[in-house]
């Protein structure tokens, strides 16, 4: 597979030299040249990728950066407009949705005295979400390394669970684990939820006591060399009741079934509809979020398991499986894995065990 | 004092119906309302301030927002724009370095349906900026709430401090006293760095280890209720040599003389120059950055105790004082505090110890 600088040149440029394209987001500068720093912007052109880079990081992305060459600057519009000049571009595609008004504006005023326009439509940004959500298999790896992680804090956490620990303080263990073992970061803000908050679906920690019968649902991921993971597991804390173990069985169910349904060509919305179908016959408007997203370089991206997206599932996505059955003031459930479309199927990315567990 | 709705109101838009103001980065949204929320926008008309947010956010908003009316939405632009319709908006500021291009023209769109047209200048994020450089006296208090947390970390970390330990176990340390101590998180990421890797101003904790004689330059802080903290100390392990004193020495000379330089009228770029001119007499070239930065719903804002700024100091500002020496491949020393300019003079909000502390 061709690297991620030279796919997106090979889309929207084609060789032709008056044509580039300018990325100025962290996460895209990151995405496509493996280095991250917190101001800059990535040049491609049909000839050649420039990552330019103030003074603090110049150097150490000259070590380090892939795919591009490291120039340096003091103001970035000039540089660029300089370099657009050097290689007779005329037509810069910009990102849209990620460029301020200010930014658009100053680099609009370089690239004028370099004869060449900025393209601030959806092109470029369209073309970066469609490559996002196939992942190479270098990706896939560092994806399943984040996942690492995120499963040995499950195995991590499962004794510090006891009649009186606070959300918060479950919260911070798995947190601190995942940064012992050399996350960067968590992947978002972890969710963990016990007992009747786990019925809100977007519930954050809080000084609320596991108590015995408990269900405590946690929702944690780790962020490890820009890749993202994202798991849910619903333990108990002791024996559960019928009405519990029916509803785990239910969303047991739902997401084992998503397994069965993904393989490319498939609609996303398709998917959904799945895990949908079967909590709606006996658990009516209980589920009341999508079923899953993309996940990589941000923890959402595209593609959406949900009833809007129609985009067929390919080989490469990465996407959550996550169910849920949300009892308003009683209790909710919600498993998820994250799953790697294959060339005629899927698989999970995910190794927790998912058999209710009752501590 | 007014409260932020009302100051920024009075400001721009001084009762004129037909004008509102139109906020919509995160961090503005929660500096006005002091609610949280990773979505949504805040309308100030001159009759009534909006607070928009979805689903996931009106309940709690409804509660918590302060200085507001939370209305809720499905989208964004089509409810801002009823509202403008309603209010008889003509012209709306924007934040143009906040706002993206894609989000600028949905909003044109849906303003023009209701005979509103979008300021896209630096008015709004100007007045914004010159406001949020004076604290009301709750912000200060705020701002000490969260340097508290870093002075207790501080001398948390002092006992850990041995032989052997690493740069990143000192800062993961740090790192987790602060949050088990209720901060929200870290305030940047934090620097621990030990013998030569001092000499770097900007050095990312790594495995190097702390060895006898080591300078170690801890440049830390919290987030708490939105507000940061900032304060770095050098301290040494075991006895330092004459020329590391000597060092140490200056750099605390130049820190304290700030305090003396600074009042109510003087340009900041004076203030950095009392600092600059007891380093470079002694220690030429060794001052690579700016004296300090404004702190508080950022970690870094306005304004800036360097060369080019001559904003003069006011009572209200928080700003930093963090002189420092880097010898290359030797080591480093800086000392931080933040100060508060009074009617008469300044203060330090920072109460840990400053005199050389040889563990």
């Amino acid at each position: 597979m061709k690297n991620p600088v030279e796919r997106l040149a090979d889309k929207l440029i084609a060789g032709d030299s008056q044509k580039a394209a300018l990325l100025v987001s962290g996460n895209n500068r990151r995405y496509f040249t493996q280095f991250p720093s917190s101001a800059g912007a990535l040049l491609i052109t049909a000839e050649e990728a420039y990552l330019l880079m103030d003074f603090r990081y110049e150097e150490a992305a000259g070590y380090k950066a892939k795919n591009c060459q490291v120039v340096g600057f003091t103001s970035l519009p000039e540089k660029v407009g300089e370099l657009l000049g050097k290689h007779g571009v005329k037509q810069v595609y910009m990102e849209c949705e990620e460029l301020s008004v200010a930014q658009a504006r100053s680099f609009e005023k370089a690239f004028q005295k370099a004869g060449a326009q900025a393209v601030l439509d959806d092109t470029l940004d369209k073309a970066v979400r469609e490559q996002r959500m196939i992942k190479s298999p270098e990706e896939v790896k560092k994806i399943e390394a984040s996942q690492e992680i995120t499963d040995a804090a499950f195995q991590h956490i499962l004794p510090c669970i006891k009649e009186g620990v606070t959300e918060r303080e479950l919260a911070l263990e798995i947190e601190f684990f995942m940064r012992r073992q050399g996350a960067e970061d968590v992947a978002f803000s972890l969710i963990v939820a016990a007992g009747k908050n786990g019925s809100q679906c977007h519930a954050v920690p809080s000084d609320n006591q596991v108590r015995q019968g408990d269900f405590i649902t946690m929702d944690t991921g780790a962020l490890l060399d820009g890749y993202h993971s994202d798991m849910t597991r619903t333990v108990a804390l002791g024996k559960v009741s019928d009405e519990q173990r029916a509803v785990y069985e239910k969303v047991l169910e739902a997401h084992l079934a998503v397994f069965d349904a993904v393989k490319p060509g498939v609609p996303c919305c398709d998917v959904d509809k799945v895990a949908r179908d079967i909590i709606e016959k006996d658990y009516p408007g209980t589920f009341g979020h999508g079923l899953g997203h993309g996940v990589g370089f941000d923890i959402h991206e595209w593609p959406r398991f949900s009833k809007l997206d129609k985009t067929p599932c390919a080989e490469g996505m990465v996407i959550t499986n996550e169910p849920g059955i949300y009892l308003p003031a009683k209790f909710g459930v919600r498993i998820e894995d994250m799953l790697l479309v294959t060339a005629d199927g899927c698989r999970s990315l995910t190794k927790s065990p998912k058999e209710l567990i009752e501590l």
